[in-house]
């Protein structure tokens, strides 16, 4: 990215995340006057605007109609911009990545969950090919969380989520999570009023405790438009190689589009802490979708930064044992 | 790869994997007096020597010695032929993993076991980093095994095994495996001998029975030799970002090698079956190898050939359920 690039970033940034600047309170009006340019994620690296800022649900009263599903301004410029940026991220996350394994064999108790939620075609599996794809696998664990099983619904709505909390140095994915029990179970009354309603202090609770135990809690709602949807449940009807994509049922769901945007707002908003926050994906782009949230992962680990531990050996008798091993 | 490869393919292909002609048996003689062009992975696609027949462990009695731990020569030619290979797999990677799991959707019960075994420094976690990465990771299960847990010592064997096949439609990676109960177990003696000499069979039972269960088993053992593991070692003590990989009790069993190279050699001469064929992988050199895994597991893809599945709606009936959606 060129200086020149500059003048059109702040331009753009004039129409942020946030369509309505009342909703968007003070950090929106903040931006607004400094620009757009304000950080990177690392001095020797690409410029990037701190997206974990950018996309951070706005504190206030929203309502999801508020909040862009289309790309956000500045950055990337376009898929081709985006692509290349995330593949200039891949070396950096890579190295995070190894470093954040190789501190936990030394007592590191860190981990990152990244938990990912969204309508249908919202893009999570999207974001788990291309996002997560930059990652080493065996240093990422995926949970996919369906319908409950019978066993699952004999306890609590937490305990298959602990589960599956990611051991120190790992990096979780969460492809839906315990938030289903505050939409679906909300939208359809699968479990009485009274019971929902208690779960947004839980999970707060949970996700405190989480934290505390060293769990960095990356939580990401792919904000898509009805329109959109539509589009993409269409384009699954229109290749036989996405047939198998499609459900009936996806339609039907549809119907109940409004009372999920309800019962999302309510979730981001009252489960946004400081110690696990909500951040907004506008996802009506893939490409913008799947870099912000590589961006996002690339920030948080940048700002643990892990390092790589001492030796716990003496590193010259291990050379001199090695050397006697191959003499004659 | 242009024609003008073909010579030297040819005489380079005189140097087999087998070192000794007389271990290699017929199959590698007659590969001999045809030439190393042999076949294609797809007929569309790059010219490749197909991996499973050249990397097949051979028939007959060998030692480990035979076997070489180089580069296999004839594909790829060095490590950016490699590397331009496997990036033009990926594509392809992608869209058999992805027949293969919409397949399971409709009943297709296959997957895929690929099973990494080697002495430390071969490089199982090279080969998750380089060649499973280049799959998407929601519809890979890395498994890695470690020394057992109190709990699963309590149990057969196989039970933790057991636990971990994947899914239909899934690729499941062992990071070791039950052959550590035939390797470890019986270079030091964690079990009496008349328990790890009916593990042979006990192993051969198991795989037959995954085997018709779906589940296509691909035994990999990453060749190494004493001299590179050596080298590998002290390179981990020459970079203090390596050094948390370094283990003072790696040079220890180091004293074992010869009895690990025997061990090795009876799991695989006694469980290379139809069923579930080990493969040798020259892994002195690291582009080979993980060149060599990812074309061995395309090639495996290629046969199973999993298809997309039919719609099980009426696909205009949804469509026009969509678009009355978005009728004003």
């Amino acid at each position: 990215m060129a200086k020149s690039d500059k003048g059109s970033k702040k331009s753009q940034a004039k129409a942020a995340v946030v369509t309505s600047a009342k909703a968007a309170g003070t950090k929106a009006a903040g931006k607004k006057a400094g620009g757009a340019k304000s950080f990177v994620l690392d001095p020797e690296g690409p410029p990037e605007v701190r997206p974990a800022e950018l996309l951070r649900l706005p504190d206030g009263p929203i309502t999801l109609a508020q909040l862009s599903t289309e790309r956000l301004p500045g950055v990337p410029k376009d898929k081709a911009d985006a692509l290349a940026r995330m593949e200039a991220m891949a070396p950096r996350l890579a190295e995070l990545q190894e470093r954040l394994f190789a501190a936990s064999t030394a007592g590191d108790r860190r981990r990152v969950l990244l938990v990912l939620q969204g309508m249908d075609t919202a893009g999570k599996d999207g974001v788990i090919k291309h996002a997560m794809g930059l990652l080493d696998p065996a240093g990422v664990e995926l949970s996919s969380f369906k319908r409950p099983t019978a066993e699952e619904l004999e306890h609590d709505f937490l305990w298959r989520i602990e589960r599956k909390v990611p051991a120190p140095g790992i990096i979780g994915v969460f492809n839906r999570s315990h938030y289903e029990d505050v939409l679906i179970a909300r939208v359809h009354d699968l479990v009485p009023r009274e019971v929902w309603t208690k779960r947004y202090a839980a999970i707060n609770a949970f996700e405190r405790r989480l934290a505390r135990s060293g769990v960095t809690i990356v939580k990401c709602f792919l904000h898509v438009s009805f329109e959109v949807q539509a589009e993409r449940l269409a384009a699954r009807l229109d290749d036989p190689t996405k047939f198998w994509k499609f459900n009936p049922a996806d339609v039907d769901e549809r119907a109940y589009w409004e009372a999920y945007q309800e019962a999302y707002r309510v979730a981001l908003t009252r489960c946004s802490t400081t110690a696990a926050p909500w951040y907004v994906i506008p996802s009506d782009h893939k490409w913008y979708r799947n870099w912000a949230v590589a961006a996002l992962l690339l920030e948080t680990l940048e700002k643990l930064d892990p390092q790589y531990p001492a030796a716990t050996y003496d590193v010259d008798e291990q050379k001199a044992r090695l050397a006697a091993q191959l003499a004659p």
